[in-house]
């Protein structure tokens, strides 16, 4: 038995997010596929056996992966080469697989991730047609000192729940963030935040509270006060997931 | 009486180009829309008058625009700032207007265009997720500075016939390239060609050309012959709409 390691780009947008959901109810028939569930379906049809591929971690709908992790167990001996020409060539193009290689029988993709950096991408000035699909568009003038001096609050282990959206099942709202950069490049912001784990729609909630601050609907010191508050209400608003990328994943 | 100048970026993955066509017959009822057709309809409904757009030149199907510029004339007495707002408010989020402007009443974005710039993207190694519809995969190794070399024949005066896709329906086949330049950045290629006018698929015909010099196909000094030949048949292929940007209008 082999243990095969992926690393997997994807463009979120035509996506219901990374994991395979049952689609028993009547609403969820019109939904779009998920990034595991075409990925299995094509292994299938090279390896003729059936695999449960694992990621270093779900994105949700629409978010993009540049640099997503995975692993399957597989009895086949086809050479990751081949593996990985016979992917390319059955994936649709909006899932690119970058590398393939055998692993230690151990490797468990998800639960050897010792931290992920998520990216967030701003425009602002105007939105090119090139970038709609990937940055969010905040017109506001933003001081990127102080959200990058706010921003430094969120910094190591604390109880992140008033950055979980309703809907986020984990009890155990305990994180280390370990970096949080914010970049001007031109017209665009990148904001990168390194955290050995997420809650549900984290990055999306910071960054919406990042914004906030930065825009000056929120008064510098708010994000201590947000932290401590453990109130999903107090934050600032989720941003889109159009302008979210998994960039990496530390092993 | 106003002459109103557009500056306007596209994607045109979804289009059939800039050019209104004519749909008589069966075969063309499943057409995508075109550039112009789409902002004609949104200028209209904006204007409450009928204006006719004019490009400084027709883009084909599939071919990106980052400053195409148009003109229209029309009697509203809206502002250009209302204007560009009420346009990016109502054209699809792959149609950007970039700027609006009144200018002289005999600007005529085509007539008086002096020359235009064309950029091809190609990507080697890879091609990204992102990338999908914007740059050409080229695989091979390509010697650039050969290519550059080559390049350097078409610049000037010449019957560039050899570089008219069957269809092209323009007699007169003379054009003048004033520059062509061969940039690498990291796993990308960029040509630029900038001309006072381009037959039809010229830019694309001669990217195709250029790279059958750099992976070795064509011998060196091709290019004379090819240029001299006068023949579409002697020339390489015509690289794919996609990694194709109409850069810049020069007036």
């Amino acid at each position: 038995m082999r243990n095969i390691k992926l690393i997997i780009e994807y463009d979120g947008t035509n996506y219901s997010g990374w994991q395979i959901q049952k689609r028993c109810k009547r609403e969820d028939r019109g939904k779009k596929r998920t990034i595991q569930e075409v990925l299995e379906e094509v292994l299938a049809k090279i390896l003729q056996d059936k695999v449960k591929v694992v990621a270093s971690g779900r994105t949700d709908a629409g978010v993009h992966a540049k640099n997503q992790v995975a692993n399957f167990k597989v009895e086949s001996e086809i050479s990751t080469r081949d593996l990985k020409k016979a992917l390319n060539a059955n994936l649709p193009s909006d899932i690119v697989i970058k590398k393939v290689n055998d692993v230690e029988f151990d490797f468990h993709a998800r639960f050897n991730a010792k931290s992920k950096v998520y990216r967030y991408q701003i425009s602002q000035k105007f939105l090119s047609c090139f970038d709609r699909l990937y940055f969010t568009y905040i017109p506001y003038i933003l001081d990127l000192n102080l959200m990058r001096k706010e921003a430094n609050v969120l910094i190591g282990r604390h109880n992140f729940k008033s950055f979980q959206s309703s809907g986020g099942k984990t009890k155990n709202t305990i994180r280390t963030i370990k970096d949080i950069k914010i970049k001007k490049r031109k017209r665009y912001i990148f904001i990168d935040i390194e955290a050995d784990g997420f809650l549900y729609n984290m990055v999306r909630n910071i960054v919406g509270t990042l914004i906030e601050i930065g825009r000056g609907k929120f008064s510098p010191g708010s994000m201590r006060k947000i932290l401590k508050a453990k109130d999903r209400k107090v934050a600032g608003p989720t941003v889109p997931a159009k302008g979210l990328f998994l960039m990496r994943v530390k092993y």
